[in-house]
């Protein structure tokens, strides 16, 4: 390995082989290649464009690039770890296919500008396909929901059982939060999609480019408009890894449900088999295995975030070499939040089967009407502090009398405070728990229905 | 302390003290209690608005409030250890002043919606003074710049000399910075300014509530249309502690450079006196403590940011305690942003001065103009690969010989390359060279004027 | 405030006001102080040890500081915001206490080797406490298994039930981790328990000083061998929050199980009234709100040993004043484990309440002694991977007609291998299967008293 | 792909191919696979040394796992997505291989014991290589120390000039980090130097193995105590990669020297082309990637240890699912930390020439002398605070009349201060400036000198 060459001739001696391998980001920015053709194919049409190279010129490169997309989609471009980076190897390509024109591409170039605009296109494609993800993971739950619209299940706050709530209500919590994801997503993705081309290494270009038309032609929404910021920003992958870490979070947030749901305890889903896995040794486990990775990687992605923000810490304009640390963090997330939205969503279609009947014993048999109770009071014109703290009394006495509140006699009732009618029992029976919770918003069935018809138009835009 | 009180009569016996300190937020909430009052007021009035109280309750209610309110800002409501949180202390202190009706403010609400109201009130209120804080710190950057623009200083890549640029241009990349974290903060302003007023304990309430009413009061931009999404979402918290992170990794490379560039050995700048103090021990210093201050907080900000995506990760849906968690890293990342900017803003206006002689010299006496023999060449149609690999040759002959470019004679010129004509030593020369680079967000100085230009438009549409 | 008097008379003109504020560090390091005044005295001995200063200037030295300590103790030293850290605080009263000798003490001693010193004494009191903590915490943990080596619980993999185990042997865990994080807390001791003082500035003295004398008045285990990294090096802070988020990190597990026991779901624990708490609106609600708080504060932790990671990532040497800011997240680390490990005590020593009949129903009734049948057979000599092989299909075949593995008939078990016989009735009764897993560390009861004796040696080794 | 077979006939339908490759982890964890199969040939040899299966089942079972061994390093071994991880592949091939007897080696042990205890044999080794390449590490450094202890270079903090000192000494603070590194990773290895094997998936197993035996085997310093301890431990992996995240913190800032020491400005050193590169654009470039990148990889490890924590939290007892995520972050970890440990190696031992002219000039030229005119002061009685404010007062002076202050005349001297000497000349020379900081630790030439001796010796003893 000689890499002398690819310096100017102001190296004299070559660099160190084991130096030369751990300078090396070939190995993982192939990951690039399109991209970077991509944009190699739009400089050197500007070039073209605004006469820095001939019309011929222009189209001799742009040809000898995509024929190196043709070579390496067809497995024959392979550059060893002697090609340093994807950038060099496919100028070298270039040049040996098309001759001495290939030593022009670079004008006006930098690789400090090039990798930004190639990690940009990458990233904004990742962003699209992530949107799309999660639409279709929000169109899985927006089908469970509309047949669970009934099925009603313990709601919990501090894991103790507080109202019952319609299944349906839950699901779509995470509606809206992969909703805010996409918003989100879509937000970022105006600030990734901004070029970097022609901020050149650090200060611009003396050549006379045309910084707008090669965003034009990449599609870019707009151009940095400073070029020192262009070459050194990072704000777009760090607001990606923000964006991606909030995804898991609310990703491991329902893998939590759905492991407590999955339990012998809880017994609320059983998992198919096709969603399951089982133990080398316990030949009775049915393991859900894919909430407890998806909740797992939630780390990994946290990690990426932390790891990206501590790279840029401290670091003085312009460009260094430790940007070249964002890549494999930026790949990793993104190909970590796309399996997991993938996994997810065939969990939530395939994996699941609700136990309704279990479901409905379960709501039948606590003391979350209680708060039903209170209100019951409160209506009536008892203070709410005063209602709530009468039936705390009640509570205990059934706790100590082995009751549930539908248990009390009208008497008992009546004993309590004489506001209470036979219209109790009807108040505290949890279909009518749930259905009274008609605020907006709220659990009843009717908010429920509102909250449907309002998912239904929100997915149909993308 | 007896807390038992504090619950319904659920409970017999009292809290262990210990497990009161603990469990206790009063110590750190207190900071929400302006808004808690606002909020509750907004509540209040809905209830009466509604016809869940009279108007009259409501009357009382909202004047109460406003009382405690007065005594907080006069130092007369100091709640202690025992009042818990400062929702608790404010509805027993409404019950002294005015009665039995204090009672009923609790109605179709709960601690979770009233917190995350709070939560949502401080944090709006906060990003809004930090847009404010980076419009005034763009603002002294402008200023910097407009002295600036002909001073001319080495612009870096791996901190080795590249191309000089226009000072200005240097401190227009921080304002691009500074721009993007004040748009961010923009749109996270929107998914903060959102109501879970009225979403209850989880599942919303059996009262005829109007969430809209208490939101259009509270000045929200919209409801959240999911209860058991809007009492357990800390998205909000967590985006804008990822801005808040960004916005000290912008201040912690300023900073970063800031300390080099009043280094003895950079020496670009000299500390003011009331920007920079002394040592103990060592009479002659003159430390930077600003910037390695702000530097050193950087990490806290992503201390927090983390904190809380940990705090965040799997928990079940809907409240759980956790998330008590969020105030005390949410304050501070708030004040450790506000006072940085504040403090590098100070620092801009009066703690800097700028050495421009030294930047000068700086400037004429390195290789930061090779670039601009390569592009030479390359203009009058050597390809670029060879124009720089002769001219790297050019300089590590330069080196041997101890000598500048500029002081190679036009026969060594042409010996080099029969290209090279007189104009080579006005190309070459520093001016030009930061001049020549007009492209788009280049360096150039028309580009750094319509920069500058444009840079005036933005601040002033706040 | 004129804080210009701090420094030298190189400084002419006085701090600007906020950045005086910014840099001051005294709201937060008079935590500090009763470190500080037993390492000047040990400094103001050892001056007067060595002859730079007269044993009658050492006499009034270490009997001023002494009195700021009383002073200090008694409320009476309350130095405000102007006195910017708590060292010139001290050195100030002392001057006015004692006069002109006063203004020897900082002799031979900078500001950086002394508060390093006093971070020192301050933590290494702090690890103390803690390892002290862990050793109540790991006491109540045998106290309780003690008390239910016969319990049985079902143990979880996937948090699906796996095989039942010796509630006492799950307990024990706990007690090895933290036996863990004891044993590691001890090793950071010795690494935190090492004298900067004399390192200077950062090179050292030119007065005679002797730093074994102070690193010996002062109880340190050695000094630092290396001035520069005596001043710079926060390994030790980091160490220890490194194992503070271990300890965090245990907990938050343990917490976890809690609140899962207290569900209504897993049922396997009620929680008493002095550890529990209601809710603000539901009656009924009695809420695991320690472990709760627990959990989340994980994050807050695990957010202060990111923080200082990231505040020493690419400082050069030596002392910067980034450093400040490891205080506050060690101070804050240091209460947070404490005030965890005295309420997890308290919640294990009177909060919990096991609810033993529900746990033997609950081993009883699963197939959690699956695994014991394959090994029935495996101990006859079928191949394990047969065995369990053939054991999955019964456990299939008893779940489709809803029975246990307990209800098949001997005829049904040797239908379905020949090796069976009426033995196996007893090999899978859920104390059996516990009892039979009797290898070393497992959870047969031999095992376990076993496990008890060696936790009860090593306990006593304190 | 049918992984159903994986699982015990409990299945009855085959895994989502989605989910398959989601739950695979083959992809990653062959680089385990030689621990694999260590760890199972001892398993066997314990199985047959119990009796529990035959010698000469045990025979065939080592001898068809060494066949594997050899089929892997020849390349012969090459299993694909659908083994799911290497544990099975092994175990399918050796049943291959060795027939049904192959199926007899999962008897007594789960995956859960099976893959802490191949990570434990993996992470021990590589502990053991990183310990060795601190050794070479701290060899160069020392070797660097013993060439400069007479070269000065200025000591900084807050990167201003504070005093002047040996070279060697500041090297020497880096061997002093490397050495704590090097002690903490010795006591790591003992707590990951601890064998699960025996522990079962989660409880023991019912057959009567000896943990100690298979122990002794492998090297491991002890067993766990507690099984369920045992199979869900992962502190031993975060503690590693907490002295990860500290070698390389110590990296990052020897890194972030070499970068100011390579800029211009500094110019303390010049880097040979073995270890520098260049620009794809600017011929004159020669950039220190090296330290870049290390200083770039530092956020990766830190990264990595927040993944491993967050993944930890919360976890209920015992083995989950999200463990199998820990290793990709100890892999990546281990390389990180090995190939910044061998690229700074090198660049200390051929990449970097210290330009000791330029250093002498540096030392020579600032007021870094002034700490020892107040010590000059001091030493004749004067108290040093008031000599540290004459001092500053000179400076000051000094720095209006663009004097340094060995320029000032002897009745200058006498002006300020009436105990100056002609000896002050002397005592404010560069060299004794550094000579006379000889106090234990210090820069003074005696101490550096006592210190490299010091040095020598702990190297010795690996």
């Amino acid at each position: 390995m000689n890499t002398a060459s690819t310096w100017s001739q102001r190296f004299e001696s070559a660099l160190h082989p084991a130096i030369a391998r751990f300078n090396a980001s070939i190995h993982f920015d192939m990951e690039l290649i399109e991209y970077d053709l991509t944009g190699s194919q739009a400089h050197a049409q500007m070039l073209a464009h605004t006469g820095i190279i001939t019309p011929d010129e222009g189209a001799q490169l742009v040809a000898g690039l995509e024929q190196i997309r043709q070579e390496y989609r067809q497995g024959e471009f392979q550059p060893g770890i002697d090609a340093e980076d994807v950038h060099f190897a496919v100028e070298r390509r270039l040049t040996e296919l098309v001759g001495s024109v290939g030593k022009k591409l670079h004008t006006a170039r930098s690789r400090n500008d090039q990798v930004g605009t190639d990690t940009r296109l990458y990233l904004r494609e990742q962003i699209t396909q992530i949107r799309h993800q999660l639409r279709a993971f929000q169109g899985i739950l927006l089908t469970l929901a509309e047949q669970h619209v009934e099925t009603l299940i313990p709601g919990y706050t501090h894991l103790q059982r507080a109202q019952p709530v319609s299944l349906a209500h839950h699901l779509l919590a995470y509606l809206q939060m992969a909703q805010r994801d996409w918003e989100r997503l879509g937000e970022i993705y105006q600030r990734v999609n901004v070029s970097p081309l022609g901020c050149g290494a650090l200060a611009g270009t003396t050549f006379p480019i045309d910084r707008h038309y090669t965003a034009q032609l990449l599609g870019f929404g707009g151009v940095y408009a400073n070029s020192l910021d262009g070459v050194s920003d990072r704000d777009f992958a760090i607001e990606f890894l923000g964006a991606a870490s909030l995804i898991m979070v609310h990703l491991s947030r329902l893998s939590e449900e759905v492991i407590l749901w999955a339990s012998q305890e809880f017994g609320f889903v059983t998992l198919t088999d096709s969603c399951a896995t089982g133990s080398s040794i316990m030949p009775q486990k049915k393991n859900p295995d894919v909430p407890e990775l998806v909740r797992g990687k939630t780390g990994r992605v946290l990690g990426h975030l932390q790891a990206l923000l501590v790279l840029m810490k401290g670091l003085p304009l312009a460009y260094n070499k430790d940007l070249q640390e964002d890549k494999e963090a930026i790949f990793d997330a993104v190909k970590t939040v796309q399996s997991c939205l993938e996994a997810m969503t065939i969990l939530l279609r395939e994996g699941l089967v609700f136990r309704t009947e279990r479901l409905a014993e379960a709501v039948a048999e606590d003391f979350s009407n209680a708060t039903d109770v209170a209100d019951y009071l409160a209506a009536k014109g008892v203070p709410f502090r005063e209602a709530y703290n009468l039936v705390g009394k009640v509570v205990r006495t059934c706790l100590v009398a082995g009751k549930l509140l539908k248990d009390l006699s009208l008497e008992e009732w009546q004993a309590l405070h004489p506001d209470f009618a036979a219209d109790i029992y009807q108040a505290i029976e949890p279909r009518q728990v749930v259905a009274a919770r008609n605020s907006y918003g709220g659990t009843g069935f009717a908010q429920v229905r509102q909250a449907l018809q309002a998912a239904r138009s929100q997915l149909s835009i993308d």
